[in-house]
């Protein structure tokens, strides 16, 4: 096999940029030690800025799945009953959560590739008007849905005061998100998606309306109490040891994001997603999403055409790291992540590699054409 | 300040060696390719070699606090006794997660700075012969006391049927460990101490008597259920996202392990650990504890010394970084870590500046002696 590095376009973990490994492959510097400590509050503050929240982002040492029983535990009790949304991996993990503490879930079913919409879940909400809390995925990985999240809100904020929890960990950088401005009130997120550093260290930010249902929450939690993690905050500092070498890259990387500015960001990720998918629809694929999201970009291949076979083919000769479906589309789909840190020329890259792995397994195609129209998508702007 | 680079002698996070650092700063792998699959199976025999047992070690993300939250979770249900020793801070927080979990715990208070013996705990299980469990620290890092874990193992179970969870957070490598020939059924420990990792992975093992009441466990989980990662194993992963840069670095550090032998690394740590005793017996000040531990020394500064401005002179004149005291110990102890990768050299930097920055404070000292002694038993094996 090649020695030629590969380039990771799954859907998280996404290739982490040298500036960020080299600075975490430095010597361990002590958590509580104030060099660690100025670092903590860059991360801390940049963390702010990028939830858009005046409210404090809690780093967990964990993954997404932690923090999403830490948005279920702390601001819940046993019987509460929530709206979740199962239209894919993610979105059905709520339920499963909820029903482990004992909090009822009332499931909207979606086919897996349609998004929820405000409607659906206005009309959950006045059907179940004790509901606590609507649980939400904004970028469902498995998908590539992304939902209408303000209007989602909008909707939920007008009709009702259940809590909006929204799991952002496969969105956050990717899709625009003002946590704040739309009033969502639990919004949690993963170092390993569009922070571009290793799994291990999670977010989570609370509403003061969600604050003000932790003190009341009876499910138990002692490793995943927000309560603790936010006093230690007072000493600038977490509960239990911190995932301190994820945190030194956090602070390179909101640094970075702040210089950028997260529009930019936000606008790079959309032109790259638009690219790949004007790609697709040049091959004639099909897209599973109804509502694409900037995150990820999930593809029917024609049944002649082996997932598999594709997926390996790619990385064995292209050096491209792509994901397949899981559950119901496993062998069904192709997923490509873009989420992270890419150049116009990477996605090119990625399309191309495209063209010739479809005409290696004898997809009729024009070459170059869904080059040509990725290009003309990433090259607009200048 | 200096630009020269710190050397660590905390109680953990440990200095993360070079090699492994160059190792884990590498391009991102996927954790569900095959390139990752295999070091993550070099990580897991590495465990089973490192715990000295036959079961699996299960890798979790999250630091030593959640593992010992899974310890209670996975193995208890609301209502169970269990017997815990509160000798120091870690003692303590195995009570209080279990009474988060509503696990009654009866506590054996003992002194900081002094050792759990057998009889107390026969006592107590005779005392109360319904409890299911007993939870032991066998290297207390608040008070660098060291329990004779073999001995109170078996004094356990020549008495009673209750289950032998050990945290072995700090004490793993540094002290020697036999879990399957000392008959311990859960045994715990963390990434960041003896495996010279940074923090963010846990381990634990349970054995097949802890494994068959995992099912009758009552207490809620998710994250943390045990059972899903023992099932992910079964497909070589995890059940959610793992700490894959640690892994990586954990397979590098398992490697280095056994070709260096554990029992050569458990008696490096107990040369190193002995000659900072003579230097400090040397220099006339008392150690905290009366088992002292090969991980870590506590020492009591006598009352002149200001542990603080002691701790931020070694660390500005000699770039040597320690701890200070916990809880009831803050301000009046500094703890000196020596687990991890340390030559007898590395060793002797330290008592030299420990000897000089004495000196600064006014204590009376031969110069030169506390070195020679820490050098006698650093040198002795040649």
């Amino acid at each position: 096999m090649s020695q030629k590095p590969l380039h990771l376009f799954t859907p998280g973990p996404t290739p982490i940029p040298e500036f960020i490994r080299a600075k975490m492959s430095e010597p361990a510097i002590h958590h509580r030690k104030s060099e660690f400590i100025k670092l903590f509050q860059v991360a801390r503050d940049g963390l702010k800025y990028i939830f858009q929240t005046t409210q404090e982002v809690l780093m967990l040492t964990c993954c997404g799945t932690g923090v999403m029983e830490a948005a279920i535990t702390n601001v819940l009790s046993p019987g509460d009953a929530v709206i979740t949304v199962n239209g894919g991996k993610f979105g059905e993990r709520w339920a499963d959560i909820c029903r482990v503490y004992g909090v009822r879930p009332i499931e909207i079913f979606k086919e897996w590739g349609t998004a929820v919409q405000p409607d659906e879940i206005v009309a959950a909400l006045k059907a179940n008007p004790d509901v606590k809390a609507v649980y939400l995925t904004y970028n469902e990985t498995s998908t590539a849905v992304a939902i209408d999240l303000p209007a989602i809100a909008r909707a939920i904020r007008d009709n009702s005061s259940a809590l909006i929890v929204v799991d952002c960990i496969s969105a956050l950088i990717a899709l625009p998100l003002k946590m704040d401005e739309w009033g969502l009130d639990v919004v949690i997120s993963g170092s390993q998606k569009g922070f571009m550093l290793p799994p291990g260290l999670a977010f989570i930010a609370l509403s003061e309306r969600a604050w003000e249902t932790v003190p009341k929450s009876k499910i138990p939690k002692f490793y995943f109490s927000l309560q603790k993690a936010r006093e230690a905050l007072e000493t600038s500092t977490t509960p239990f040891t911190p995932a301190s070498s994820l945190i030194i890259g956090l602070a390179e990387v909101v640094a970075y994001f702040k210089n950028q500015g997260l529009e930019s960001i936000w606008n790079e990720h959309n032109r790259h997603a638009a690219a790949v998918r004007a790609a697709v629809e040049c091959l004639r694929w099909r897209l599973v999403s109804e509502a694409p999201s900037s995150a990820v970009t999930a593809v029917y291949l024609p049944g002649k055409i082996n997932c598999a076979q594709f997926i390996t083919r790619l990385q064995e000769e292209h050096g491209i790291v792509i994901a397949g479906g899981q559950g119901p589309f496993k062998n069904k789909i192709i997923r490509i992540g873009h989420l992270g840190y890419y150049h116009a020329a990477d996605i090119l890259g990625l399309v191309s590699a495209l063209e010739e792995t479809a005409a290696h397994f004898g997809w009729p195609l024009e070459p170059g054409a869904a080059l040509k129209s990725a290009q003309e998508i990433l090259l607009a702007r200048y």
